[in-house]
């Protein structure tokens, strides 16, 4: 589970950005910043409260505290009082002035950020607008959302693919959607490549009254998965004890419908 | 700028569906409701307040409340204190319980959507989430921000662009991000199919201190365009007079980085 010794000669020389969507104070961005110190130095800022579910959302009509919550050798936390997404901002384009980072590490999410919920999970949101500054970024999720998960196994795979990212530049823009499965850690097969999984969640609406009698909702749901059976998808890596891991992509053009749109508009 | 004939005719048996991200107060989206009532019956469920940059946000952790706000013979008006995705889905799946719709319209946006604007946009948020449900969505933002913007050519458009999707159903999912140039609607050249710009923003953070000498920060950013210069772009369109349309789709697998991860993961 150590880094190769090419990768610890580097490690003084090397800056990790951490940022999650459950909070500053949740123990996965704890582990996720045990793994990222193992590579370098590490300066990390994280929601003020918890952001689950808020997407690639920014703040742009309320102000945001930044505060240094813990500072060691090698090692700064801040937490920001915006969404996942504000905290890259923020890092990016004024706490680190000119500094050049190496890796982006969002996580590690306390649940599954596998299908459709890439486009739902501030997790990601964190690690696509991270890929925006010229580094990798990792976006790192445990199917488990108690927490006091079990994050064994997520870190242990997450050295080994900073590792093999690190050593091996990508050409071009990297975004990963690293998502681990919840079982034993003796049973997980390894790492798999795969591609998001087709399928929506169909929510449920559960009314309740306050005591004013107004009615209320809290959203719940399930996910619909498209193609269960689909061995290329990141939900059937995930169903049959593996890591799933995507590339994930920024253009959302829909190209195979141009052609329909020239014959429809034009 | 009326519908055909053959549209009017079938207008009766329609249901559309809008929602925004600027609030169901918001000019635009009464606008996007005078428009959607030439194609139909409809239904509308607004956030209670703007939600800007909420992206495909969800709401899990809060009690949402849903107002009926306005009604006469062929609309409702809904308010729902969550996201626009959190209004698109209490619509679906529960409002309208078993009712077909045929069509979700998005907006009209006080401000474009084009470029990497599709990743944190509210608007497009909602027109996403729409398309999840078997009907077309359509987003339809004006490159003006202010309160009192001019929506009569984004209206001409929306019309052309409804009735030309109404007539002509695609297959399979189609969602399509349309943003209209602020500029004299006499001087619109017509619409033009893109693909999405490249480029991110760039952000600056304005910090002041609060009465008690705490820090906060005021986001503001500019749109750094890595493609000025190409025509294909939803950017180009709109600096040139033309209605942007791209269509939109929702895998964000990176396929071409996937011989990469094989390389260097397994």
């Amino acid at each position: 589970m150590s880094c190769p010794n090419s990768e610890n000669m580097e490690k003084k020389d090397r800056l990790i950005f951490v940022s999650n969507d459950d909070g500053y104070q949740a123990r996965g961005f704890a582990a996720a910043i045990e793994v990222a110190r193992e590579f370098g130095e590490v300066i990390a800022v994280a929601p003020l409260t918890p952001q689950s579910g808020r997407s690639q959302a920014v703040t742009m009509n309320e102000p945001l505290f930044l505060e240094l919550q813990h500072q060691e050798q090698g090692l700064q936390i801040y937490s920001f009082s915006g969404t996942p997404v504000d905290c890259v901002k923020v890092a990016f384009d004024h706490l680190l002035g000119d500094r050049k980072v190496d890796l982006v590490v969002s996580g590690i999410n306390h649940g599954s950020n596998a299908g459709i919920n890439v486009l739902y999970s501030g997790t990601m949101g964190a690690a696509i607008e991270g890929s925006f500054y010229d580094c990798p970024a990792i976006g790192l999720s445990l199917t488990d959302h108690s927490p006091d998960a079990d994050f064994l196994a997520t870190k242990h795979y997450a050295r080994q693919i900073i590792s093999s990212v690190l050593e091996n530049p990508a050409e071009g823009r990297l975004c990963l959607n690293v998502n681990v499965p919840d079982i034993d850690p003796m049973d997980i097969k390894g790492v798999r490549i795969c591609r998001q999984c087709r399928g929506i969640w169909r929510e449920e609406f559960y009314p309740h009254e306050n005591p004013q009698g107004r009615r209320y909702f809290w959203l719940s749901g399930a996910f619909d998965n498209y193609e269960p059976d689909c061995e290329q998808t990141d939900e059937w890596a995930l169903a049959n004890g593996y890591v799933a891991v995507v590339p994930v992509q920024i253009d959302m053009t829909a190209y195979d419908k141009i052609p329909y749109l020239e014959r429809i508009l034009k």
